[in-house]
């Protein structure tokens, strides 16, 4: 019981902290996204195609987070746009607190969309807000047609999925339907786009998806 | 400070229990696995391949571990060993606590093998014991080359490298030297098996190398 309550009270200043910063994105007219996935299944390939799309349109800036190194920042850096690099030392999961601690580096004057990229990890990210107007998800279609219904908080929790690999389809047994059916049913709300980050197909409705919530 | 105190005295009670399981499985002449991965890189299937190649040798006996559903131990019941599904709720990870509560539904006089299958996880996994004797981990070919030094703990504690789904590498630009390298950057003392779980290729190393661990 004192474990639980220990979780609880982190929970709880969490959600003030995320809450302070979602007044500031607001302030600033920020729309932000906190996109999450299991390790490797194209967060950052996302972004990198999400970024090239909007170019001269929308101004967008990045929130790395990893347990260690800094190989995501350096990849999106290199795509000319402002990026924060937060490395989590043990930590699973990117809380508030770590996102407040970029705002020095970040100038959010000049940036009209701001993607907080999670850990890669199923389970806690969708316990722990950032300020984020939103949560997206990525899964892979080589993660199978269970994950819904074994990690069902992050599909609760997200208002977009974007089912991605999709070019592997023909060499895995994984049902396409299914994954749609198993979301669903977990959250019915969900938007889903299915997508391949690698040849680019289907992600031309997740760009137009984004537009129409980026004002500028 | 305080929340990392917390921490440090969660994971010191952990490491207790995990060793109290650890003399129980020792008396019994046990072997006992910790298998851990991202969510959907090939644990449970592992496991069907494992169990059917050493039926008639070795008894296996299986904890499945999941934030919820109990797809896995159907899955594994199916093959006609001892299984028990924990759902650990909202956590992230199992944890020696949770595995002494299934000692009252396992047959250890009957069992030569035991495998946990921890929450699919890159990260908190890798720091609960549960009272193994050695940590085995998979990572598919599928979610790139960065993950060892992304997510370096659990490839440094594990003993085992599994790198899985070798038959989807021609339709992927991933570099599996440079998975090895990586890798063994982190742990120099890392086994790696490139195995397919799917078509079976490569999973004769890994058979063998259980046999000559496991005493009957």
């Amino acid at each position: 019981m004192k474990k639980i309550s220990v979780v609880r009270n982190i929970l709880e200043a969490n959600e003030r902290i995320s809450e302070q910063n979602r007044a500031l994105f607001n302030e600033k007219g920020l729309f932000v996204i906190n996109l999450m996935s299991s390790p490797g299944a194209g967060k950052t390939t996302l972004l990198e195609r999400t970024i090239e799309n909007l170019k001269g349109e929308v101004r967008v800036g990045v929130i790395e987070g990893d347990v260690q190194s800094s190989r995501d920042a350096e990849r999106i850096a290199a795509h000319d746009v402002q990026v924060v690099q937060i490395n989590t030392g043990g930590a699973c999961h990117l809380d508030g607190n770590m996102i407040r601690d970029t705002f020095d580096s970040m100038d959010f004057d000049n940036m009209d969309l701001l993607i907080v990229e999670n850990v890669g990890n199923l389970v806690c990210p969708a316990e722990f807000k950032v300020g984020e107007d939103v949560k997206v998800m990525i899964l892979s279609v080589t993660e199978g047609e269970d994950k819904p219904s074994k990690y069902p908080l992050m599909f609760h929790e997200s208002s977009v999925l974007l089912v991605n690999k999709t070019d592997l389809l023909p060499y895995l047994d994984t049902d396409l339907e299914e994954i749609h059916t198993e979301s669903l049913k977990v959250n019915p709300e969900l938007t889903i786009f299915d997508v391949s980050c690698k040849t680019g197909e289907g992600l031309e409705g997740w760009f137009d998806w984004l537009r129409t919530r980026v004002s500028r």
